[in-house]
């Protein structure tokens, strides 16, 4: 019995011994025309109203698109009706081109011209289906006669469009509809047919757009398609070849960019990939991947944010967390490694002065688009030491000093282990505020006094004052070359000694009005673990004396 | 002053002149590894607890990986803990080998050599990072020291498994992270140099691992990475070739088809593409991919939505609806066009009885999945007449003949385009109940007999009855060849003229228990235009004549 797999026909590949492609780059931007209001609206569960429409169409005229199709304004009166409310209302700048979209066919092409009386500037987009299924299985027509349908809808659209009111400027686009499953050979021929037949010139360019409908290959396949087409289509200049791709094997984006690597001058697609069943080629993905390679899209994404929005709102999907740039957690690393690199690359950037971007895991720098920095690392039991003291210098200002990360990190990996939860950049602080600041026994500080002196370059402080241990508070006074090490003394002749005093951090530190100083400060214990302690006070003597009574407090807990 | 996108550093090519992957095809399943509790669940907001582990685990050793990452037990208790419980249990059939990652760092290497104790079949994976920018910003060594960690973390590999259990089969995979930044020539350096740290032979191979932690070229260019690899890999029979391609440029599947083409012999990735920020390559539309070509791709995705399920329950992410093959909406033809060559594609497949899928717009036949015909077609202002047809055909058995399908199909886009939402099947019933079956005046049938005799081939058919008009009731007879003509005599005669009998059709429909008949009557009326009526009723008789009377009635509103 044969297994259900075999019930599909390979894809037959054309061969291009020759091919360009391979060892093209795109160093420009395409063409681009935005075909959400049409192929992205049609496939939607719940199509935009009037408003939304409207709204949608000022977002893509903000971005920056010249050429929208707004839809296929003879097969509804709902597209009929936006077409007709862009123009009426003035809605469509000089410079934006609107498409319509609609079938070779008669009525249908009277409809459409009737629909875009009075635009300045529009793109009549006609097409018919030319695959080899669908000659078979729904036209039972040879290529011949697919052809005269394409011709005879190409002479009507020449006619009327002769006739148009002299303000409005009329192009043409023609669609071999199902081009990806389309003989090549037959691609070219009905595409030439159409440029004769409505007398296309290089300087009265016809828009030749090579959908793949349904993706039928991998994209190496569908580029020698698009290769083929480029270098065999006889008046080559007289056309602007187009591509239109879809993404029913997850792979739209390598389509398009390997048909601007074949040739094509122009791509069709929506944002965010909205479209027929897996959607259209996503323009936001192609356009940044062309700018992380140091091209200029073209379009403004800077706003990736309001982008978004705008879109869920219309259109009523969600974009995915994983989607390329757009998605909430493509800028979120969990892994340890992946935020130590993250940590390194921005200090190598702040340190160096590159001119370019360098940090690792991150293709590109989230503000370019908007987005922000804060929440590039999230906290789980996955993450390293590096991200929670990443999360208390970004969201905190707390630098937390090297030797401390590990201690620090493996107090929130605990608790990221007890909880089986992320933990948000609140809940890091209050850890870190449970286990260092709110730390106030068994010793803490009631009094003190500082006298400084100094002569021939040598300095010696004098400490004097008290600390509370439990209920009892004990006098302590010591002498050493610097404040903390004259408190250190002084507690030693009380019998708290065996710790050895490591390291020193202190920075300032804005909380409300005042800034104030944060000190860290590291011990070596009696019982040879190091074991830091944080304090915060406006007076830096303060902060570091009650930062080592902090790490001892924390070592006898 | 620079624009933003100059910032970037482009890909440099490596111009492979004489690439050989371009005219290669896949023509068998890769060995897939999964990594899902791993670099899966490292990159979920939550993380899956153990139950949860244990569940997807199941699921995937259901679908026929044989090759299952677990985790990376060195780097947290949690993912100790799964592994100690899959052996600990023996959750872990006989043919399955766990594969455990971890850094190529002394002290990790030990606790992994721990944690793995019991277990039958082991992938020991380490990996450092390689690329240029690693090199430069993260680890500040040339690439020597960084082929020096490698070799070491090799040889201490190497060691801990001479001395491991007899009963615990330990195979090896070594990856040079951030290979896709990395320059070629030192890629194959390294792994050159840790095959013979590690003694791999054609006998006893390692797995050399290649992944594109993050996506930095086109994917033409990362299969001319993996071809150059493959080709220039000194001892390449003691290697299998992996690959681990992630999704920051939306090219995730492309490039791991292209790395097959380019000689790669293994795929790690994840199902419905989890993973880190954009995620990692979605095996599941690989898979289906090589399927809707021919080709085995030796794991079982018969049962799509429970997959889908058991992934959305555990991971917490939703499968997005435009998701190839497994999203809500991959199988929803909302185009007019679209609906009517679906249609096609399916009377063809019945009426030829090929032996392969024929179906347009449909890439793979979604029973095949164990997903549904019904939803293939939603109703909305964008569909075509045919539509609406095929959703009283597939979900209410009503075969309207071909000629009726613009007016229904007018009349459902009439509502949907006043209403601006979707419409169901039941919507679509509904419409059809109160268009056609609940219409019953003015005209009614209220007694009637039919007699019927016959002679040499001849026959006469005599009515007699009566039909209510309002509150008058008006007796009627009359003679035809057959019932539906002698009814439409008698009408005559009573003044009820001008209609002329155009078509009909018949066929018997399931309501309940009782078969009953279900009459499409298609009229001329007096104007010109044409009328369709519908009649049900156990005697085809009957259902013929409220069909006529329902027709006329519709004329009449």
């Amino acid at each position: 019995m044969k297994a259900a797999f075999e019930k599909y026909i390979p894809f037959v590949p054309i061969n291009l011994k020759d091919r360009q492609w391979p060892d093209k780059a795109i160093d420009r931007a395409p063409i681009w025309c935005s075909v959400d209001l049409r192929d992205g609206n049609q496939a939607l569960v719940e199509p935009m109203n009037l408003q939304e429409k409207v709204t949608f169409f000022k977002l893509l005229v903000d971005m920056g698109f010249k050429e929208i199709e707004v839809g296929f304004p003879s097969a509804s009166e709902t597209e009929y009706e936006i077409l007709r409310t862009l123009i009426d209302q003035n809605l469509i700048p000089d410079d934006v081109t609107i498409q319509v979209l609609v079938q070779a066919r008669e009525h249908l092409i009277e409809k459409t011209f009737e629909a875009i009386r009075g635009a300045k500037n529009v793109i009549v987009h006609f097409y018919n289906s030319t695959s080899a299924l669908q000659r078979k299985v729904v036209f039972k027509k040879d290529m011949d006669g697919i052809i005269d349908i394409a011709v005879k809808g190409a002479r009507l659209i020449r006619q009327l469009a002769a006739k148009a009111d002299k303000g409005t400027s009329i192009r043409f686009e023609y669609s071999p509809e199902s081009f990806s499953g389309t003989e090549v050979e037959n691609s070219v021929k009905i595409c030439a047919k159409v440029m004769e037949a409505i007398g296309a010139t290089k300087d009265n360019k016809i828009i030749i757009n090579l959908p793949s409908t349904v993706q039928v290959s991998s994209s190496n396949h569908f580029a020698d398609q698009v290769e083929y087409v480029c270098r065999n289509l006889p008046n080559r200049e007289a056309a602007i070849i187009s591509i239109h791709p879809h993404n029913d094997r997850g792979t739209g984006i390598a389509d398009a960019e390997f048909a601007l690597m074949a040739g094509a001058d122009r791509i069709e697609g929506t944002i965010f990939g909205n479209g027929e069943r897996t959607g259209n080629v996503d323009i936001i993905t192609l356009g940044l991947n062309m700018y992380t390679q140091g091209v200029d899209p073209r379009l403004d994404f800077s706003d990736i944010n309001h982008i978004k929005e705008v879109y869920e709102a219309c259109t009523k999907m969600k974009v995915h967390e994983r989607q390329p740039y757009g998605g909430e957690l493509v800028f979120t690393a969990f892994s340890g490694s992946h935020q130590d690199a993250i940590n390194k690359g921005f200090e190598y950037m702040k340190d160096s002065g590159t001119e370019y971007w360098e940090v690792p895991y991150l293709p590109i720098d989230p503000s370019d688009i908007g987005r922000q920095y804060d929440p590039v690392i999230r906290i789980n039991s996955q993450s390293g030491k590096g991200g929670a003291a990443f999360i208390m210098q970004q969201n905190f200002g707390y630098n937390l000093p090297k030797a401390m990360h590990p201690e620090f990190g493996n107090i929130v990996k605990a608790e990221a282990d007890r909880t089986g939860k992320e933990l948000s950049a609140q809940d890091i602080m209050d850890l870190f505020n449970d286990e260092y600041l709110k730390i106030t026994g068994p010793f803490s500080l009631r009094r003190h006094k500082i006298e400084e002196g100094g002569q021939n370059g040598n300095s010696f402080v004098h400490f004097e004052g008290s600390i509370r241990k439990s209920d009892e508070e004990l006098n302590i006074e010591g002498e050493g070359n610097g404040p903390i090490d004259a408190f250190f003394n002084a507690l030693n002749k009380v019998g708290i000694e065996g710790y050895e005093f490591i390291s020193y951090h202190e920075h300032a530190i804005s909380t409300g009005s005042n800034a104030k100083a944060v000190a860290y400060i590291e011990l070596k214990r009696p019982d040879g673990g190091h074991v830091f302690g944080v304090g915060i006070e406006s007076n830096i003597n303060i902060a570091s004396i009650k930062g080592v009574l902090c790490a001892i407090n924390r070592s006898l807990k």
